[in-house]
């Protein structure tokens, strides 16, 4: 029975995110209907990252079992004839290596959240950016931001419905840059407590309109108190755009179970 | 009686074009409706292009007669909040310079045709782009690009519905690129003919497929003959991306009049 891994791209705008829900259309449930029409199975397809309702992705990462081998060329071209009316597309389709499981092999997964920086509002990027009309200072949002990068108790910067029994989390990178008229914030961790990118792009954004310091930052990561969080971003800006992965090997389970490994 | 220039960003997706129609909500409709929230004032928007529908703008120029005078930063902030459901975000508004007119006074107009070349379709880019899956050679659409540049009768690559009487037309450039997974095609005229630049993507593509040789593509030009045209590039992958003006001062009209001036 081979185990396929898709790389998948998707608009979130008009999902009610990842996961399959009872009520409502989630990328999942697109994709594992589309497997269905390939394949004639009941497939459950696995992620990397459960995005929220709006949230995009340009690098998700998914695994299914299909009972039938077909070439990867025609699992992608399938998949995707089958999804033609979704803002989904399968970018690549490949044989996993054994013991591959997108959501426990994953060692790292990136993101990328998008502000729009201008006086005028979106309109080409309406639903793909936040919009942040003061001027932001991209270096002191840096610099704050390098403030939360490490192992902490990131209580402080979780949904109240973060499921994690423990906030613990490794943040590898948290990087601000400008690009134009954008702001670019990029994090990486192996994985991330419910909401906790948007709580950083909220928090960051007070830092960029010279609101909060990075002393501030600091002083409410410390407190691991979610009432000292900055405004949640909205799901707008916030992208999975990758998913690394180690030798293949099935790592152990993690503490916490299930991860809430993504927004 | 001071006359604004605007300059607009637009999502073309869910207008029926930049032109006010009787059947359709169209871009200028919706701006001039802002503009009468604004002012209380009925006024008439000129705009340098008349994009179709589903045809994008990064830097449309428009000019409007006001009979009270506002600050330019009033006009620009208030246009944008009456536009808040709308796919469209006043850039800049600025006071015109004497005798300034966006249509009349254009000296040159500059548009960008995107397409996604790679085998996966468009998910985040969807309506955004033209997506072509069969690898296109960029620098052979270059090439070909280049016999078309100059003063020419481009009867060839118009719209039927073509209002000009006259079919000649200079382009100054068309420059094919590959950025990415995207090629992307610019091309800047003081005018264009309608559906020219798409006619020209259409017949490009045939060169980057290989189907076509810039052979091809010059005898297509030399035979002033619509049915030699390649397939018309679909709207999605089109956007003006600004406009160029000269002194200010107003130009004597076009031979041809009213002149089409825009896909």
């Amino acid at each position: 029975m081979p185990r396929y891994k898709l790389t998948v791209e998707y608009d979130g705008t008009s999902y009610c995110g990842w996961q399959r829900q009872a009520n409502g259309w989630s990328v999942q449930e697109a994709i594992e209907t589309a497997l269905h029409k390939l394949s004639g199975e009941t497939v459950t397809l696995f992620g990397a990252g459960r995005t929220d309702a709006g949230v995009h992705a340009s690098g998700q990462v998914a695994h299914a079992d299909l009972t039938r081998a077909y070439p990867t060329d025609t699992v992608r071209d399938a998949l995707n004839a089958h999804l033609r009316e979704e803002r989904i597309a399968i970018l690549t389709a490949e044989v996993a290596p054994d013991g591959f499981d997108a959501r426990f092999s994953a060692t790292q997964r990136h993101y990328l959240y998008r502000i729009l920086n201008r006086r005028p509002p979106a309109a080409l990027l309406a639903g793909r950016v936040w919009w942040a009309w003061k001027h932001l200072d991209e270096r002191a949002m840096h610099e704050a931001a390098q403030r939360l990068v490490g192992t902490h108790d990131f209580n402080t910067f979780r949904s109240a419905h973060c499921q994690a029994k423990n906030p613990v989390r490794t943040l590898e990178r948290l990087d601000v840059t400008r690009e134009g008229e954008e702001v670019h914030i990029r994090a990486s961790a192996q994985s991330f407590l419910h909401n906790q990118i948007r709580s950083f792009a909220g928090t960051l954004k007070l830092v960029g309109e010279g609101r909060w310091s990075a002393e501030d930052v600091a002083s409410a990561l410390a407190a691991r108190d979610r009432t000292r969080c900055g405004p949640v971003a909205p799901p707008d800006g916030l992208y999975l755009t990758g998913v690394d992965y180690g030798t293949g090997r099935k790592r152990t389970l993690p503490e916490t179970w299930p991860p809430r490994s993504a927004e």
